[in-house]
């Protein structure tokens, strides 16, 4: 008999669902919108007349259901309790695979997981991404913040807390004066996520009147790695500056879970290849002798990414 | 029929033995020197023939033994490959449990396992130390460097190259213009160490004529924290800045793997409680807020941590 696992990402603008197959392969997505009102009450039911409404349309009985995945953007431990709540969706703590099912009315022998969505997507990008073929991996999405995922023997790393793989907010710069929205001042994010790069460029763009190409328009991490690849000066050292955090952190966290491979993902990652090149050499300026042959890929999935990793969690 | 265990915890100097009833009470321990001649080629002929000759002494058979665990001072995958070798010993690349089962000539129903000394430490300290009763935790031992294990669900986080747990190398000053003795600058240990923190106070004592008891004696983690104890001022000072320092390591490293307990071990934590007054502070303003209620705790097995770590891969 076939089997079929459902992946969720819950965000907070959009629910993204991918029906898969039994060889992790998916079949069909789609999403719906997330209805933060009032708590968030709604997103788990809607979420279950989703997967309910999607195995009516296919013919998929509860027995050939071998479970659902979900990941959600707040920090899930291993017994799948959302600890501390997730803000962004208005909910407090619970047990995600509880109350999911309490909308889904499945017997036990379909499996109901939860993780936090970094972790999610990183274990996506090992199962069927950028880190196929490894077990020991630190996935890294550099989008608006900068989220981490770390897998360690093929399970993710959750914490006590839920909180493990939260790299973007390693301290990395004693000098910073601003704050990072965590509250902090010199976390990571503050410089390799999409808003970061772009605060550092706004600062070099300050410092002087050296011609570039990045003046006068409006700046995104695209635009900066797009001037680098046109040879402008000003923007080349800002993707080096940008390198500078990003190696310096990566190389703290290797020094720490020694993965095999970094995965590097989200928005920057778009800017390809020579973002790898910025971040290796300044990688090897930090690193313990023994991780100098720690591989580096960008990320495979993309926005798919939550749901492939959310499926995978009842599937691989 | 009982069950035994032996851990075994290979040092530069000597090698600690252990042997253990299964419930992990040590009924026997003794060291044998560690002869690093020709390589170290000796040393696993000796350990076997200290494990054999204390079975003939105690009449333990061979289906009494449950196992040995055995603890190295170098990176040891999970597969108990030493990755690198083993400077401090002679040793280069090889397995160790295949090794040393040739010197034992035991079947295979008598398990070996082996692991970096560090690692087992950090085993030994969650198995029947200060880390006991949790399943993820870190342990540090301020000794001559800094060093460092991590047990994530109750199993010891190796790594891709068994660097899992260097934490003495992450970096953590910018400034820093002397170098650590792995070649990279302003790695935690070169603040954190028994050696860093006397480096600290060298640095401070010469930057002024500030008066103190440090001043013409013989500086040592254990003459400061003395110091600290009976007021003096220039010692609570470099206090602070060892604590700075530390807690903003162990900061990054909660960001990282999120443990339930950080466990002080070696010769600096025997400065005591007062060691973890100057840390915590130092930590929470470092740290995500969701790892706020981050345990602390002294390390109690001392030197035999390891022993009790290596016959706790057996036990355990």
């Amino acid at each position: 008999m076939d089997r079929y696992a459902f992946g969720v990402d819950v965000g907070g603008t959009t629910v993204k669902l991918g029906l898969f197959d039994g060889e992790g392969s998916v079949l069909d997505k789609w999403e719906i919108p997330t209805n933060t009102s009032h708590h968030g009450e709604a997103i788990l039911p809607d979420v279950a007349a989703g997967i309910l409404g999607k195995m009516t349309e296919k013919g998929i009985a509860e027995n050939e259901l071998a479970g659902i995945g979900i990941g959600v953007p707040g920090p899930v431990d291993s017994m799948g309790n959302l600890v501390g709540g997730a803000v962004n969706l208005g909910w407090g703590e619970f047990n995600i695979p509880n109350e999911l099912r309490k909308h889904l009315k499945f017997g036990e022998e379909v499996l109901v997981k939860a993780a936090n969505d970094a972790n999610a997507a990183a274990f996506g990008e090992m199962w069927q991404g950028g880190g196929k073929g490894y077990k020991n991996l630190v996935a890294v999405t550099l989008g608006t913040g900068v989220g981490g995922g770390i897998i360690v023997d093929g399970k993710i790393l959750t914490g006590a807390n839920g909180v493990g793989g939260e790299i973007g907010h390693i301290h990395i710069e004693d000098a910073e004066t601003e704050s990072c929205n965590c509250g902090q001042k010199g976390c990571l994010e503050q410089y390799a996520s999409a808003t970061g790069i772009v605060r550092l460029a706004g600062r070099r763009l300050a410092k002087d009147n050296k011609p570039s190409i990045l003046r006068g328009g409006s700046i995104s991490a695209k635009s900066i790695f797009d001037a680098v690849k046109e040879g402008d000066a000003v923007a080349v050292e800002i993707a080096e500056q940008f390198g500078e955090y990003l190696g310096k952190g990566l190389g703290i966290v290797s020094c720490v879970v020694n993965p095999e491979i970094f995965v590097i993902g989200g928005g920057v990652s778009k800017a390809g290849e020579i973002l790898l090149a910025y971040i290796q050499p300044a990688f090897s300026r930090y690193i313990f002798s023994a991780c100098k042959n720690t591989k580096f890929a960008l990320a495979k999935l993309g926005n798919d990414a939550g749901i492939y990793g959310a499926a995978g969690l009842i599937l691989r």
